[in-house]
């Protein structure tokens, strides 16, 4: 079901030109009749870095798209990309020049000025002086791209999330904001180009588990008879943490192993490898430092952003040194809900029955599906979808069908607050007909070291 | 001028407790004659992150904050944080728990109940169901604490970048939202909690940079007799580059060096790591991957993020088996703006006066102290404030003096696109009587082993 593996190898050092087709939001423009489109964000904000491709800095940006008055084959639009001061060279390359027609062709063909845009959407750059509101200058954009607003309120599309001051100069421009789902409907939908970024990045991830299973399989279990064992148990019946590399392992340890090996291979944490051990597996946000002992369930969620914005995503639950009990049914039934899920992914099928499948399956094996917060069982949704934003469409439990292009998150598991928690998650994008596991990493409760 | 260096190792391992005081938005309330203040936004929005402390997800949270009725010694006004549905349990224990006047007693005290809050300001938790929309649930709150909204516009703070959708709910709950400045203001100057962050952050930021000049330091320079040297100049007359373990030294090599290092220390890249080697160099936003060559000049710019939010920021600049010429006039020119700026650092000192400084310094050596994007001379300006925004108040280049607390970057820096860029940055805590250098590291152009 996975692509041929040499050429994915091939695709890894050569992916596909990462463009954005803004068709869609001209459509979404001429639809509504309005005058224009606008975002405004910062680095920070994914509709934004997807629309335009520009990783810009923490002051804000705004884009501005309107269709052109008689559309042709080759020009449907124009775009502008308000660009903070002295980030105009890097707005020029990710905006402009990569949107290029002649992106793939190389040297030797006609000038820049001479070719299209890939999508028919003329892009130009405005660089802001400091200091400058984007919203103004997005305002002034929009007045100038679309002929000037008719007074009377004429409609911008914008996302729902728009800073507030940027829709009042858009008011006080004679605009009136109406937000629009258009982007992020396009932004579930990955291009061939966006699917290259997303496995390359969920490489990583697996390999930042990979090491995460190797320590655990590298650590030593302390004779329980030793002196420093009784140290260790004084409070409570537990066993004293595991030892690796002459020192107590802790969850603390484990993060700074994981987030130095995706360092390594060029992705970056991004503050989400979340780790647990014993109780705190069983928190969804743990990223604290507990001590990891044996016979308790340690879960690995790391969800690192690749370079040019795109997530991974990947969990994985180990015990070392286990006895089976709680956290071994935990795991099977985990398993068999993972499979289930999976079973349901194709094309057209409603996104909720993936999460409706796995929460069945959990039911069927005794654990609550539809546990609170801090109560014992499944507490949270099976799936999101993952892109430049680590959570956005769909949601395996929302409204929608299943569509070709979509990459989601399959990870359900289970938890009791005074145990720990198992969970499993792999990245899948949905197929013609099917789906395909994007960045395959073996399973087991019990850690080995992999080649 | 430093701190004792025992004190400040104790402090790396117990800092202060982190917590927000609420009582200046409060004050701005009711100075304003408004019902409350609201904030929006999600992980990323660092006025949120400061008046919360609380690390959501990438969904919005709001907080929402109304002077209590009558104010005593105890109780001058209340906070309400809601949090994304499945995080009722982190915002309680980093909302609420670490705001408790008693944080610090440790347990025999009397209990969470009877206990107050550190600043006056009562907080709870109010947890969002899976969907609903934070503005909405911002504004009930504000209408809830309140007393319920006047209908006619009852004025509402915010800050100017509050989603636009969240404004709409307030306006729909009568409410008039007016933007305020009393948080930008607040996070600018530093309490001690916040000062044992930012120096922890900024030593593993200088040994990050640590790494890298080891890195330098231990590459070879290839004989430029040989045959693979005439192939690496075949189309300039730029030396061969650097070879460090056995392969080509590159920016993206050195980058992922450094970020092992920072990860290893328990504080991510966050996507700043940015190197350039010659012209790259003069790029401020350089994270592509480009061959390091001798003679040239490598810029390492890190900031990374500490696990309490948090930002570090310094530069290096380095050149292997350089020749002097241009790196070598630039880097002297740069050491003395930066003594030039630092001269300036005090309490009641203008911040442009540091920028005004450095500017003038560069000028006497002979470099365009204005020079415009890509442009050759000083592009930029002399600092930055920095907490848990990488940019925040005050700018050197700004309006508004100096203070006790403001923790700002030093970073002259002169640029050539042609040659590359020499820039030296330094993280400055403003004191009482003048400055405090956060976590130093040596100068020298010529990168060497330390420690």
């Amino acid at each position: 079901m996975s692509e041929d593996d040499a050429a994915a190898t091939d695709r890894e050092k050569n992916p596909r030109p990462l463009r954005t087709d803004l068709r869609p939001i001209v459509e979404a423009v001429r639809d509504a009749d309005a005058a224009a489109f606008v975002a405004v964000g910062d680095r920070f904000d994914g509709d934004l870095r997807y629309l335009s491709r520009f990783a810009g800095p923490d002051r804000p940006s705004a884009l501005v798209v309107v269709p052109t008055g008689e559309a042709t084959a080759d020009t449907v639009g124009r775009a502008v990309l308000c660009a903070p001061a002295l980030f105009g060279e890097q707005a020029e390359r990710e905006f402009v020049a990569s949107a290029r027609a002649s992106h793939e062709s190389g040297s030797g063909g006609p000038t820049d000025d001479e070719v299209g845009f890939h999508d028919g959407v003329a892009r130009e750059v405005r660089t802001e002086r400091v200091g400058d509101r984007a919203g103004e200058r997005a305002a002034a954009a929009a007045a100038d791209l679309a002929g000037g607003a008719s007074g009377d309120g004429e409609g911008v599309l914008t996302p729902a999330s728009i800073p507030h001051d940027a829709a009042v100069y858009l008011e006080r421009a004679g605009f009136g904001p109406a937000s629009t789902e258009a982007v992020a409907t396009a932004r579930a939908r990955k291009t061939p180009a966006e699917r290259d970024r997303i496995r390359r990045v969920q490489r990583a991830t697996v390999a930042g588990i990979a090491r995460a299973e190797a320590v655990l399989a590298d650590c030593e279990a302390v004779d329980e008879g030793s002196e420093e064992t009784a140290a260790g148990r004084a409070d409570d019946d537990r066993r004293p943490p595991l030892r690796w590399d002459g020192e107590p392992l802790t969850t603390e340890r484990l993060r700074r192993e994981v987030n130095a090996a995706l360092a390594a291979r060029g992705v970056r944490d991004a503050g989400n490898t979340v780790i647990g051990a014993g109780p705190s597996a069983a928190d969804l946000h743990y990223v604290g430092d507990d001590p990891v002992r044996p016979g308790e369930t340690v879960l690995l969620d790391v969800s690192p952003r690749g370079p040019d914005g795109y997530y991974g995503d990947a969990t994985r639950t180990f015990v070392v040194d286990g006895d089976g009990g709680w956290a071994r049914r935990a795991y099977v039934a985990v398993e068999a809900a993972r499979e289930a899920a999976l079973d349901e992914v194709e094309p057209g099928v409603p996104a909720k029955t993936v999460h409706g499948e796995a929460a069945a399956e959990l039911a069927a094996y005794g654990f609550d599906p539809n546990a609170g917060e801090g109560e014992a069982g499944f507490t949270h949704g099976t799936g999101h979808g993952v892109g430049v934003s680590l959570h956005e469409r769909p949601s395996l439990s929302g409204a929608g069908e299943l569509r070709p292009g979509h990459v989601v998150t399959v990870e359900p598991g289970v938890y009791d607050p005074d145990i720990g928690g198992v969970r499993l998650e792999d990245l899948v994008l949905v197929t013609e007909d099917g789906y395909e596991i994007l960045a395959e990493h073996p399973f087991g409760i019990a850690p080995r070291e992999r080649e």
